[in-house]
């Protein structure tokens, strides 16, 4: 390891929505060693902001002429979902380490591709956003089942659920964006864990679900609740949750259990240490949304992708978990929409 | 309502085995109105000693027999889950109100059958012993429910999980006998719950499990840690996760998950209100079992069994729910030795 | 101990309030080898409700008149607290067991006079109604205690928090009846409390309060809220907060910290498992008051109580309690009003 | 506000223990619009170390020699607590802007005499680091506070108890330091959030406290643990307990109770949202240290003293704060040394 030679790695970033324009304030703020040195979004007023607030020298709205910028170590893709795959294609191209947000794509095709353009570069580092392994309380978990705590790991339980009151801007995008539906979209991250801490693949998945206080997402083949079932490799189980209508806040919950113990993350998705006690009771407030409950993540993660590139090694979390996760994914949307019992058929 | 002229209901109990017996205490210590008059179990040394310990006046080895004591009102049947139907049924035939622990059988044409035995007595109180509907959390839940705290209930999810402490008196248990399995034996109070809260029965179900830590399990086609996914009517949804082999004690928890907000009953198993803080953390020790667990609910609903008796009523537990749950229990039971999608027929 | 003779204690109860018709079901419905056999009222309609509700075959409005009952074994004195001296001398006079309410009595010298006739009569059983010591939590933190789970106590925190909203009742009783104030009607509990865990007597005190929300209690020479500092022998430490005016319910807290750990009781004072999830966050409902709370307690505490006469020994809580705690909630009241310290002279 | 200019503010520390290279590092990697040009120590390796790790350019070992560096616009303080007053006026004399770790100061006098230099500067900013102020819980409590979500504050209880397993670092360091002693040391931070949350100053102070595991202290006129009760203005009340010697970790606790409701922080200190259920129960890991517990704290008071340079404002900490606090940490440990009421002596 050799840190000591302060070499700033130049970032350029591409998407600056809500998630894009965070990223962007880490990179220029929080991340050691880094510089942020170009942004690109189609929005132009996005663009300008982000060079003011955060003294980035270049701005673009053309993500190929961002490619250009020969100042540029490492291509940041932030954009819509739809845009990651051959985003990564082109930066990779190009000759960029490159880091993408979750998730790999839509489809499993594509997923394919960017995973042998991968490896076709293996001199640069690409990392997938599964911010989660890098929360602290989800790495301290990992720890703990390979120091043993529990055993052997035998059963996964996920809960990702969205705010409620996320749902009507959520309706709005989904009538006129494929978002990729419940188990895509919003289970990804917890098939990745539950992947990561089982240390097995899935077999076999039944998915359910239904919109019982919006059902107009039924139109769009969605659903408000789900809930997946998985027989994964070695008899052991995962159990995933996923919802866009949680009323009490953002809740992300994760058990494992083991042959010889448990442990549960975020049992109460608590905002913060504070409860508050009155004539309702005592009332804890919970998280609002990923950037408050991941907030630490989103910057560690970050701080691991240049400390790869400054240190010449791989991250943990590699393209193919990318792409088994989205073939899991698959598997559940499939099952979801047709009823039946899905084989899960991974491409190694 | 009538409670004024201080009946006393005679009660005649069969088996004293660890839950028989506390059943026989609370008959005789902690029933308002209620008197144990005989008990009655093949060990006559446990019936010498609840006459002994217990002021009980009759005691029998042979059930018939104490079904012939006309001094009785009321037949209680703790006895070994095979023996339940009969002794029910004889029990009914006598002339008795009948309290009858769960299951209402181990197979479900004896459970449809003590359903028209049932039916044939109106006139007589029956009652099984889903005693967690009688538990204040569980009962608290329900009324928030009905009050509309949550919308309306489109998820259960329930935990059933025996200490892992009582996992060698099991193996010794079921080498000789048949338990009815992982689902029938253990989840049957959790599909009964969901049936409670969902208000709707179970259309489709898939189970599946594992025996990692007593591989021996599988021979007996049961399992150590099982989880079954059931659709039920209406789009709604239940998760069942049971296990004989829990590391902290005896963890019973339920959620439902409504339209509008949730309810956790029973999150973090607490043996009592005492923290303990050491070098190891914050330590909360667990309920080690059952009778520890749902003591006030073994007293309560029992109290009520007493109270229709006297007021000539019938309680919410109906025969039908036991019918329908032992049903649900036999498809997670199937689709766990099939590992195939179940549909579950109910007989109304 | 000879428990298998079946004797039945025949209790004569007076005082038929809120707590005392508690107490009354107790003995008629939960106590094993009791009997209820008489209850004293100065109102009429009060013994009435009560013998017929209970069956209890003989009711008094004159103390004294039951005293003479024959039939009776023990005396329960759950009658306003300006009376519980002076009962209690007349029934261990009329040779009775007897068990009385807390406190001993709102001044010393009765206290004392109280302490002489029970050790006047050593043959009868004398039990203080300190309930606390019998909740099964606070039990099991005396015996991790014991056990040496936190080393050696140094310093008790106890919360004695009753709900706001019983505030205008005690206001209402408060003008026409002389309470004895915050610390000796409300904290006398956390004070036997403290000397128990820490065993150490009381050694100086400090105490202020003040009346925020309600000022005429002021006018009363009472506080609202209070709290006191006091030192114990061999340095140790106690910390005693009482309130009238707890926004979210009845909160009795007690905390005590070791060489080695700490044990906290009641830290958030639930009212059962339920946690409601809704657009407030995460709510626990607290316990409404103190029958609610340690309605266990009030139960397990009288079993003793019965047990003790049956068995011939002697409760653990002894009068001797009852005087040192009253002399120490005396020494509180005492600095509440002047402002200094007060050295707390115990007479042993 | 202009923060669109992007000016760098250049800042020079001096102490670079523990704390002290925290700072280095967020002042280096974490603060938007801040450079750490200069580092000060004693010990040349940690000015070595702190170049080289953090790529600061100038280092030094004379403090009054950093001072000459004309590149600098501020001054950040994390030496030993005994220099903070006079380099606190060095700085400010040679005209920089000043941020001091607390305690303003180890007496009185001293800190009176830095007050009259803050004054003397009023152009400079000059920011104390009770960073519990910038906590998010902390900071939330008081906007809920602010809100009118509990009424008026009466009563505010801080515990803050350092880790058992510091205790041998801080004998060896106390035996040969004067550390200001358990009140003046620890408790600082809770007496100012006392003031804060309370909005008044206090009166009269008694405080007690004892060395039960490591008698040693006593003879360094410290306690191992303490405990004072503050009489505040208008009739408010502080309850503080300190400690140097808590099993679990570090356990910083602070409620406010309100006429209408009541706020707890940190009730349970747990390391993360992990909870571990094996044999032993449910455990919940501790913080290890403030460095840990208030990690983020740490960075934000330093973001809101960059801003409040850049921005030309003073921050809502004031030397008054650390003056006022020291005052009542000095009657705390006057209290404790004489075991008398001490009377608090506000000098505004």
């Amino acid at each position: 390891m050799q840190l000591n030679d302060n070499k700033r790695i130049s970032v350029g970033l591409v998407g600056l929505g809500r998630l894009g324009r965070q990223h962007a304030e880490n990179l220029a703020f929080r991340i050691p060693h880094c510089t942020l040195t170009a942004v690109c979004s189609v929005k132009e007023e996005e663009v300008e902001a982000a060079k003011r607030d955060l003294g980035v020298p270049y701005g673009y709205t053309d993500y190929e002429e961002m490619l250009r910028n020969n100042e540029l170590d490492a291509i940041f893709i932030a954009s819509p979902s739809g845009f990651h795959c051959k985003q990564i294609e082109q930066a990779l191209a190009a000759g960029f380490h490159v880091f993408s947000e979750k998730p790999l794509g839509l489809y499993i095709e594509e997923a394919l591709r960017v995973q042998e353009a991968v490896i076709r570069h293996p001199n640069q580092v690409f990392m997938l956003g599964f911010m989660r392994r890098y929360d602290r309380s989800y790495a301290y978990a990992k720890q703990q089942i390979e120091a043993g705590a529990i055993g052997e790991p035998v059963l996964v339980r996920c809960y990702g659920l969205d705010p409620a009151q996320a749902m009507p801007s959520f309706l709005q995008f989904a009538k006129s964006n494929y978002s990729g539906g419940l188990f895509l979209d919003m289970a990804i991250h917890d098939l990745d864990l539950a992947r990561w801490y089982l240390g097995a693949e899935a077999e076999t998945v039944w998915a359910i679900g239904g919109s019982h206080r919006y059902p107009e997402l039924e139109q769009l083949e969605d659903a408000e609740t789900g809930a997946a079932l998985v027989q994964f490799e070695g008899k052991k189980m995962g159990i995933f949750v996923a919802s866009r209508n949680c009323a009490h806040g953002y809740h992300i919950e994760t058990e494992i259990i083991g042959t010889h113990g448990s442990l549960r993350i975020g049992t109460i998705p608590e905002k913060n240490q504070v409860a508050l006690m009155d004539d309702r009771g005592i009332v804890r407030e919970c998280a609002s949304g990923f950037l408050e409950r991941f907030e630490q993540a989103y910057v560690d993660e970050v701080i691991e992708f240049i400390r790869c590139i400054r240190e010449d090694r791989k991250p943990e979390v590699t393209v193919a978990d990318g792409v088994q996760s989205t073939i899991l994914g698959y598997a559940c949307k499939q099952s979801f929409e047709t009823g039946q019992l899905v084989a899960v058929h991974h491409r190694k």
